[in-house]
């Protein structure tokens, strides 16, 4: 058996996101049955890194396959970039240690969050950022997105619902820069909470419009519930860039 | 009567061009019906600056409207952009001379083609280039680029079954740039044949893939038919840049 790593871009916005659905398309599910042309049998299952929710975008997924076919990996990158839409592609196949998972195995992953704060939406913006159109106080949302950074107990910016208890995360980069009206939230950590980042980004929002105080993070983060942190910025404004293992 | 002037941007990649069709829905017909909101009766006609084929795009498309209501430029502004699809956006509305027609007083236009050469064509991507995933010669396409300034007998570069006869256009700029695996082509003249900057954009291409000569585009142009000239690129990689008076 051989283990695969696949690197994979996709626009979310046709998906309901990576992880299959019983009534919905998602990601996974079509590379699982672009696989299929290479096996016997039933699509192997392909592992994600990031469970990106729908509408939310990559530029680097990394997923696993386990797969017991010989085909060299170039050939395996072209078949499945012939049988995907234009939406998702393939960017490279290795080869990787046997029981390498995508998921368990990362150290790491990086985001970015863009927002858009003209008062017309370009129309080529619609579906990769989130259109804030006011002013927002770009100096107070850097000195905000810096409290994030370090070891935090995230509870507080985890989607409602989820059952995962061990929320500390820790944050090696969290930085918010602005390109006249465009705004782009990078963020790194070794790990995510559902939501994390678009809660991290709606409340950053909430503080460029002076709604909360940059002093507030601190207490959302001591808060430990989800009403205490601010809205959840929308999906498409997300993007998960990078992996790292 | 008021006359108003629009400028538009819109991804045209879910229409079937700027101009009114019988069975296909069009930006134009989009732009009129949201007008008829503010009129009495039937929706006035809306002239676009150019007639963008299927698939092309605008940043700064530029229609005009004769209309006898007495809303102001800044509610008409809003009111259209609320009723018109997102993909489609009303960047501005400004009172115009009493006669202006955006295309007979156009004086000039710019255009602008993209191409990406990189093996895979990144997802956000595929609605605004052309994938040519081969190397091209950069060198060899500027070369060529340049010897479309000036004024020319463009018949070569026209849609094939077009009735125009005075295929004389006079290119003031035709500029190719190489950014990495992005190759943009900008192009600014007086007026613009059918299909002439897609086919421009293809013939460039093919003297960058060695199947035609730097020297070859003086013989297109002395040519004065379509088959001179090399293919029609698609019309995703097109974009109206902007329209001069």
């Amino acid at each position: 058996m051989r283990t695969l790593k696949l690197t994979l871009a996709y626009d979310g916005t046709a998906y309901a996101g990576w992880q299959r659905q019983t009534n919905a398309s998602s990601i996974q599910q079509l590379v699982e049955e672009a696989f299929a042309h290479f096996m016997d049998g039933e699509p192997p299952t392909v592992a994600g890194a990031g469970r990106t929710d729908a509408g939310v975008h990559a530029l680097g997924q990394v997923a696993s396959v386990n797969a017991d076919f010989e085909h060299a990996c170039e050939a395996v990158l072209r078949g499945l970039n012939v049988r995907l839409p234009l939406d998702i592609r393939v960017l490279s196949v290795d080869e990787a240690e046997p029981g390498f998972h995508a998921r368990f195995r990362a150290i790491g992953k990086s985001y970015r969050y863009r927002i858009i704060t003209s008062p017309i939406l370009s129309p080529f913006d619609r579906h990769t950022a989130w259109h804030v159109p006011w002013r927002l106080d770009l100096g107070a949302m850097q000195d905000a997105a810096a409290r994030f950074i370090g070891t935090h107990d995230f509870a507080s910016f985890q989607a409602r619902g989820t059952t995962i208890t061990d929320t500390v995360r820790t944050m090696t980069r969290v930085a918010l820069a602005g390109h006249g009206e465009e705004l782009v939230l990078e963020v790194d950590g070794d790990g995510f909470l559902r939501h994390m980042v678009r809660t991290m980004a709606g409340t950053l929002v909430e503080i460029g419009s002076g709604q909360r105080r940059v002093e507030d993070v601190d207490a959302m983060l001591e808060g430990r519930g989800r009403d205490a942190a601010g809205k959840t910025a929308p999906s498409q404004g997300l993007t998960l860039v990078a992996v790292r293992y």
